[in-house]
């Protein structure tokens, strides 16, 4: 039982920044109702300039500012209305001096027109007369036909997930269909003597069903990955091994991103877990200096990474989510994960840590996260939840939790914290 | 065009607490690889207690505490080792007074034994003999049969959406499939004769393409429910209600649960639009007191909600993530969305409003959203991004938003605002 003394231990710190393989997905062309949340791999430019005409952003009248100056309420501008632009089409008259043109918002700006007045402040006083009681300066009332997007820049950048609103600019600008790192598969290899699939209706003594594998699937899924299960793997020796090499081949319907091994709680399996990935590739680490979370391995085996969680389901989920999810998204392309849901509250009570480790405390919020959404937190109180890490029920009644980072020996009642948010 | 005075204008708070339709999408058995983010109609409880037996949380030897009262690294106790527990498996040997047992993280207490010596405290001193350094109190190193749920109670809450880690303690209980409220098919239905279909490869004078439609439909996804493309309405009189009709009665491949109308921005057109709604049920208000977005039309027609956007993108991906996803959420039987990413920034220069007006300003984080991943936000500033709400750019280059609430005339340059995040 000496094999916990051989750790190579690192801080969480050191594995986000250190631990960075170097395998993406690869890259394919889907339609955008497909690219929601996927990371293109490069800027993808516009070939026109949009909205592509200058347009009008008010209902009124298209004029010449020059016309309106020194207009006011005592003393109207007159001008004769020539005509006036159906939405959709091309203007059919031009703006002469002393003339306007009736313009709808969105449509475009007639010829010779450098401006447009909102109606409020016009009156059509006679039959073709509009009377204008406000200058307008030239540019008022429009924007300039490159100025959503000029030709040739940048519609949406690589690295980064597309969001709604991206996805609407490249529907403005005609892209259908946008080059994307695909989802990355991860496999998910469940292990342990005692684990027994979810389904399994009636439990031997001392057995317990896979929580962490559906746990792990839903985080996987969060961060935009495809979660493949590879069932569960006996606690014999070589089993793992080949399990992985399996794996590995593409026995899961081809090849996988990331392998996630929930491995067993006790020294010997871990050990064991170690060894099966030693076999296969380059060991990394093995021991987080994270609380929970401590026995964690991290490898590579044939270009493809290998996270080792431990087998407490509350464990492995704290620690995939510290630096599995990471992973995920920067084999998916996007080096930098989207930001998390966070509130600020006060710690209802002391918390104390061992410097040099990273602490994870689940914590339930007064109120409820309820309390946050309405954009206010004051007051809010952030109440640790203890418990055996073996306990699942500790993080379902967790509204999120609190890192004590590395230098810190604690946090006192009160202080105020940063609680990223589960959703 | 005196339309525009007819508003029945609310507040976005009078929108969110007012409006509140009754409908909610039907429920359906799922397995639990469907359920992530999914709303059960009610509490899930547990037909036997977890984890079912007295288990292990350590390396070592199950004990009876009080035979080791006063153990000292000076004054060992010593204890007969009468045999091991196999991981998954019932004890085949009981703890007798001064025996003791050894058992693997996550193995079941023998009979006898009411706590477990971690292995740190034990030495094999002679073949089956252990010496131990610590006493420890009944009930350590263990979990108690009924200590993660016991049997009867509720895994999971009603009325709130699936998180990973309820996947993982249902399939714990062996609960592998649960009963949801469907994901809210949401009609999404663009109108307006200068729109066309994002796959037009050239555009006329004075066309656009169909922006709003994909990007509604990413922010439809994000909130759980299913977009379906309605299309695009000319404004022609009848048109939009003979499409309206046709969704309410099914012609999107059956029912929808919400209906999303993007409207024109012209007066006349909104004016067509409100038309349209009104004949087909109630109008529960044309006017939303937000800038952008103040167009809004909020409605039920035959039970369906149906929300009317601003003819301008912008403001129609504003109004609908303030008022839509909301409403998205509470048809799936969440009556509180899930908490959005947000982080602390300070403005960095000053930003006017009206009393009564929620205003939404698009901002940049000086550093990007990156900084604020990190848990650190000091330091971090909140650039307003301006310009008209035709562009859809600004909404693309913005990190989040700040909303500056009803109450305020403004908020000064330098001031800590909550920002909430794009992601």
């Amino acid at each position: 039982m000496s094999g916990r003394e051989f750790f190579t231990a690192r801080t969480v710190a050191e594995a986000r920044s250190g631990f960075r393989p170097a395998h993406r997905t690869p890259l394919r062309t889907v339609p955008l109702a497909d690219a929601l949340h996927r990371v293109p791999a490069g800027p993808v430019p516009a070939t026109a300039a949009l909205p592509g005409f200058d347009r009008s952003t008010v209902d009124g009248f298209a004029v010449r500012a020059a016309d309106t100056f020194g207009a006011s309420e005592g003393l109207p501008s007159y001008f004769d209305l020539l005509g006036a632009v159906r939405m959709g089409a091309a203007p059919e008259v031009a703006v002469r001096p002393g003339g306007c043109v009736a313009v709808p918002t969105g449509a475009v700006l007639p010829p010779g027109a450098d401006a447009v007045v909102m109606v409020e402040y016009t009156a059509e006083t006679m039959p073709g007369t509009i009377e204008v009681t406000r200058p307008v300066a030239a540019g008022a009332g429009l924007v300039r036909a490159d100025e959503d997007v000029a030709a040739g820049s940048a519609l949406v950048p690589g690295g980064r997930p597309l969001r709604a609103a991206e996805l609407g600019l490249l529907a403005a600008a005609g892209v259908t269909e946008v080059t994307v790192h695909t989802r990355p598969r991860v496999a998910i290899v469940s292990t342990g003597d005692e684990v027994v699939p979810p389904d399994t209706a009636t439990l031997r003594p001392g057995q317990v069903r896979d929580a962490t594998a559906s746990a792990l699937a839903g985080l996987v899924a969060d961060a935009g990955g495809t979660p493949v299960r590879a069932g569960i793997v006996p606690d014999e020796p070589g089993a793992l091994k080949e399990a992985l090499g399996g794996v590995l081949a593409g026995d899961l319907g081809g090849p996988v991103d990331l392998v996630v091994v929930s491995a067993g709680s006790s020294v010997g399996v871990r050990d064991e877990t170690t060894g099966a990935v030693a076999a296969l590739g380059d060991v990394w680490c093995h021991g987080l200096a994270i609380k929970p979370g401590k026995p964690t391995l991290l490898a590579e085996c044939e270009g493809v990474p290998v996270v080792g969680l431990p087998g407490n389901p509350l464990s492995a989920l704290v620690v995939f989510r510290l630096v599995g999810v990471p992973l995920v998204w920067s084999l998916a392309g996007c080096p930098q994960p989207p930001p998390e849901p966070t509130t600020r509250a006060r710690l209802s009570r002391n918390l104390a840590s061992a410097a040099g480790r990273l602490d994870v405390v689940q914590v339930r919020l007064a109120g409820g996260p309820a309390a946050t959404t309405a954009g206010s937190t004051a007051g809010s109180t952030a109440e640790p939840l203890f418990g055996p890490s073996a306990l699942l029920s500790v993080l379902t009644r967790a509204d999120g939790y609190v890192v004590i980072p590395e230098p810190a020996t604690g946090l006192d009642g009160g202080t105020e914290v940063d609680v990223v948010l589960y959703r």
